[in-house]
């Protein structure tokens, strides 16, 4: 069976490797969601990769994860930070899921250091860039295996 | 003269019943849009009930609400803790708006313990699930009768 | 079977309707609990409808309820935002508790928007004056009928 | 000579034992009554064991303890938190004051991790039960008995 | 006509000059009674001096001099810092309200450099000890005199 | 050549003039737009003027004026007090930024004394009404005319 | 012997009465300062009525009281809320020092709540209008002939 | 008639474009005085520039103002965010009251994120340098118009 | 069977009679031990009295009691206030905890009012000098007995 | 060349499977620390897993980094709160650090929200227990290897 | 070269010595001017040794030693905790800064805890009495030295 | 007599010079030692400097100085901000105690700019690097020697 991940991005993520000041890397957004692509089909994981600058569309997107995926991964950028909406949507989400930051958030200014998205996380992934995306896929990839395996069992 | 009233909805209010913890009951959204659609018909009032996970949306209801109904009630939900938007529209709004929340607020989490809605609403009514939202009715009628009469008296 | 309620009201409330700035309406308190009194007999509900400027007398009152009455509205007016006893003695009742206040205090000053005894209540209901009170009572007498119903079932 | 004591418990203590939820024990108040004045007794101490949901009671019995006690156990329960009055009256009481707590309150709601009493308290002892009730009762005894001996030597 | 004025003392007021530290000087409480009693004929005032360690006793006070008193003269003591009760008694008092305090506060603990008494008095005279009780029946007979002329112009 | 410039307006914008208490002046946002286009062309500016009450539709066009525009002017509105994805866009912008309010912000409640906008704007311009954005657009024409100088210099 | 009292008036106290909202009377402080140096003369003070809108010049002022003066009565006015260095000099005074103000402070913003002033004065007198002078310099000619008597006897 | 203007500068704006790091920009004080003066005199307005660095100063010109300006352009530079006397004399002049400030406070230490001014004021203008300055004068221009026509008509 | 219990004193506990201010009474840390000792003894403990000024190494042998103790009474002193890794240690122990202190912290700086042992403590005793460590070793003795009790029950 | 890195262990660390509420998994720390070393090795790494309850052998550990790893992997556990030491220590560290935690901190108590380790550390992984450990050795050891490959082209 | 120095001195430092409860040791003003003039005479400095109660006239000779001094040496006294207007003054000086205060200011007032001065200071000396001046002016005449042999080199 | 120092140095120090940014000088460690042991040496002082990245060991340095020191000085580097035991023992140690910090710690990150050992010290100098070590040193021997010069007069 392969397991369908979302992969949900906020706002400005388009923009990654754009910014003048590189706060974000070099690397743009097409080539960090062709990189995510590439290491979850080695995964065996069904992606599903996605950018909105739009709340809603996000929380539209994580309600549809509890019917279309098995686990998400998100980088609510800079909803992270005030988004009771996401956080309610996620609450309501079964399987596995990642919160995902290319920076590390606590390097930067006060009002980065707290996420709403770690409330309903499983886990956290911080600083470590698109090679942070690959990890958090890796983590899905493993933790929707052991589940896989216990219900089997 | 049929009394118009709008019943907004904010982010997540479409997976009541659907939660698995039951935070918001077991009752699902459409059966409370249903109860509350036989109760408005009940007190002679026209019910336009809808739900949305976008603040703009919602915004632009309730702009909308100046030309197309006599009152509100309201549900900001995940919005209702920090969207200065949604209060603007609200102030905006002449008639009476009732703020409605299925769960007790200050029985969660200390963030849910402040509401921008509360700051526009003629009053609140919480805890007490889709009973709740019987009673903003049955509110939102009284009040819309009070105003009738005195402007005709 | 006929449910018995206690309608607790804090310090203060018998001024209500004098106050010449008219914060808690024009209705003076004998009428609001002749309307309490009137409602109350439409739902089948037995009413014992009292008010104290003491907070000890709240909390024996309270105490009273675990064995006379099955269920209770408060409106512990100034009494909210400090007392402790009050919540300890609402904490011990099993019964539904509504917790009513005329005004919305949210539109007040910011003291006044921290309440205890919400942390005790199944429900509240505020800013809607008398009718607020009746629309507790109905609530009251709903909850009880599901607890009755469910009980017997 | 027997030494004068004033076991002093504040609201909602006389429910100890009944609340369901066995935040305070299973003991009933009646109970740990009779097994502080047996431990009193014990300790030759004459004990004085009372209760009241009522402030001002408290300070009167703070105040009356000036001429008929040599020394106070106090849990003033609920009021502990905000009470200024019942510190006022401590401070102008001269011998030995103990505060005391059934439960073990910074394991509880964050408002009950201030005390008042304590600023007036020789010592505290919280979250033994009852059994902290008696390690009160010999803390006192001890505190007199050097008293008095320093007194006389 | 002679003006009819209320000086309310609240919690432990009655143990002044009995204080060892002498936080509150050394004159006993009946004889600044005494003195306020001899000030306010003096004055041409009728005085009902009174003292209560109970904040509902004080509230009931404060609503009976809306019908019996011209002004009233309090210091709340401890209560002052946390009671609305008593803010909210004042609030619906028409005449000239004085708080007073023997002490100065703010040279005091900080809990004590806040008081809800204000935000309804007049005026306040603060760390005169019982000098400025004398200046608050000054102040009071002024400020009726004040009114009565204007009233009868 | 011809400087373009974004003029983004953030949620209840398009209710100016229509607030029956004037908080944001008697003038309709129609009769503003013409003002500033009227303005803009005076000043040898192609202006974009727009409006919405969604964050995600205005970070989509500040994102937008990254390629179509020179400079950038905004009131965000009810979203400068919480919008990091706003903040983030702007950051993400390179020309000149100006902020814009009609009202003076602070002389209003609290929680509008803070705007993320702030952090990513060249200038603020607050409290003159429509007058302010014509002022906001003689700012953006001198700041792009001395980059084009130096740039050409 | 005649006692010297320095009446210091802080920032902007020149304009008393002039202030079209009426925020601290409708007499001008020139009829203050008559009418405090009538009731001076009346209890036999020497009083010297100064005021300055420069916390410099206060300091210099509050310096030569040491020399100058037996008791200083001081409204420092908008500098009560942050000046430390007026605190430090009223500090190094012997005498009794009175804090006066016009209008009650806690009934106007929170930032006029907190008085550096009241940690070095005997006594306050607030919200009284020129009525309070006159009641500090009351106290003043009290307080002196109690010091005056307590010496010579 | 020529409208008069104060144009107030608080501390250590005489040292505008001599600062190394070159936070004020590189132009001097002398050089902006004139480019404002120039500005003016171009609106038909009769411009008094005028810098200090006492507060005490620029209390007294305020106070001056209300006499020989129908206007105040005012940076009080270090002393706007805790000079209470400037905000009590702005407070007390009728005319328009325009806040200038060379910089954006809002992106330097979050001490400077806060203005008594602002309380003040009509509006302000903040983080445009010298053109701000000259901005400011073209609002109060416009505003005296509006006041002059609207008074005449 | 005889129950073994830690006592672990923290830093500067060695130093108890030593400070010239007598903080911590007039008895010597020898002096205390030798007192708890035989205490134990009378109460039928095996008693390992330890005392460090290293976190490190109380959090060992908090450790180390998993397998050698069957209660822990701690005072841990300085470190109290801020050691995460003792609560956490502490956390990890089945039996009973004692918190005890020489002094009543609430009585000292308001740095010691707050202590991260309370927060796995099964009670605490404070204020009481070395009679309170007997009262903790009392209470220790009868946890334990009624422990063995109900688990030979 | 192979790669050096330490795994640093705080305190409590070693007590991992053997918590009995599980808080840290069910996996014992031995366990844990092998299934790190086969990662190591796999990865190409020579992996040192150390773990101490002391705060000052961490800190030596650090310092030794500089002269004997090339990377850190730390979870300096309930020391990550508070120890300024620590973060010192890696801030003087160049080469790669990753923060790990086996649990979601911002799940748990919110003394646990904040971590100073945080500010010296490239990225943090946390709630995804030993899975993370591993995730945290694969990306020392990518960027290590991106170092490697940078400084050699 | 001779350098020169100034030593500013604020609010009421004029007072040294004279304050009876000797907060500020023992020593006069002028006797600690004089050790002050010796010690820089002995270290081959120009000293200009100045006192102010005006915050601005301390401006003003910030201001002037850009021209007439080498390094600054400044107890801004009861202004260093609030005085803006200072530091930038002190910002815009190039040479060493050395804050000194006679007294420990952490062992007095909390507001006294924090000095906008630090901010701008090179090095800070406190709680040593007049032997922290010269300690100063020491530090002053190494950093002097230092700086002109590496110019020199 | 030869007066004994202890000159302990807290976690980090041993890096001095070392670390890459340079935020405490360029000079090591050692050079900074055996600076400060020639400084001693010109004093007349026996000097015991000791460096230890373990607050235990520092706390025991502390006690031991109570027999083998006569004064203390003390750079407690990270653990200033934190550690209460340091401040415990520097509290019972009875001479002269210097706070030395080689940089301005307001000038650094918040958690820098509060430190315990300032509660205990004598005086403190800090941002003036090694020199600064020297002047504690200079401050230690005339301290000492004004305790000597009056204990023999």
């Amino acid at each position: 069976m392969t397991h369908r991940v979302f992969f949900l991005n906020g706002p400005n993520a388009n923009l990654y490797g754009l910014d003048k000041n590189g706060t974000y890397g070099r690397e743009s957004f097409a080539s960090i969601q062709a990189r995510c692509e590439r290491h979850a089909a080695g995964l065996g994981l069904s992606l599903d990769f996605r950018q909105s600058n739009h709340e809603g569309v996000l929380v539209d997107w994580i309600q549809a994860a509890r019917l279309d995926a098995d686990a998400v991964v998100i980088n609510a950028a800079g909803l992270s930070y005030s988004s009771v909406p996401i956080l309610d949507a996620l609450l309501a989400f079964d399987g596995p899921i990642i919160e995902a930051h290319m920076s590390n958030l606590w390097k930067r200014e006060s009002f980065r250091h707290h996420s709403y998205v770690s409330k309903a996380a499983t886990g956290v992934v911080a600083g470590l860039g698109a090679l942070g995306y690959e990890l958090a896929l890796t983590a899905v990839a493993a933790l929707l295996q052991e589940t896989t395996t216990s219900a089997h069992s």
